[in-house]
């Protein structure tokens, strides 16, 4: 599953070295090194899949298995009281590494690491018709 | 599990109708109403847990094997190429509904949805020192 250029596997090789947190037969966690806030933490499935649509179910099943306790860990370690758990797919997502991987973001009141949510309303109509073609591509 | 006052119990209960995306025994799919994005998914475990690390780690891998399918459904719907994944945990971290919720939020070039990336690099020391603390409390 390797693939030759991609960091994270390199990482996961134990050919490049990280700031490990956590580890088993099929996932690997670490300090992100450019974080967007202290503790932020990168948590990767070891095989190669691109993104969230291309992962296979059990494997997304094994991370998420892992997020609990390396999320509680790192917030306690840097005494934040609520975490992003962010997984960007796709390059106009914000994905840079072609590996999917989640990141655990520790917060704090006003912080202002993500205080952007562009919310509005549906007009009338357009939920369920957005449904329906939803529902033809499952 | 269900908690009397909240929106997502109900939700799951059958109590308050929703644009129903995907359902099984353990996890529920639906649009969110104040979207932030056209196709803004919510994928919910039916049973009420607040918060990531509070939520059985059984449950979060249900949850997330249906990331994949609905992530590409919704994408597809909306013909967009990209999306991110989100679970907000906590109100710092803009946690709303105290129901562990995770969003899928579909994503396109330049749509300033979330343009926001603060990154950083961490002093000298920092990091070996962080990771001590988050090992620490595993």
């Amino acid at each position: 599953m390797d693939q030759t250029n991609c960091v994270f596997c390199k990482i996961a090789a134990g050919q490049i070295p990280c700031y490990k947190i956590f580890e088993n037969n099929a996932v690997l966690s670490f300090l992100d090194i450019n974080p967007i806030s202290d503790g932020h933490t990168i948590i990767i499935p070891k095989a190669h899949y691109e993104s969230a649509e291309l992962c296979p179910p059990e494997i997304l099943a094994e991370a998420a298995k892992s997020f609990g306790a390396i999320a509680k860990a790192v917030t306690a370690a840097v005494g934040a009281p609520a975490f992003n758990l962010l997984c960007n797919n796709g390059s106009p997502a914000g994905q840079v590494v072609k590996h999917i991987h989640f990141h655990i973001i520790p917060r704090r009141e006003n912080d202002n690491v993500f205080a952007r949510w562009p919310k509005y309303t549906y007009p009338d109509g357009k939920a369920p018709e957005l449904l329906k073609k939803i529902l033809a591509h499952f």
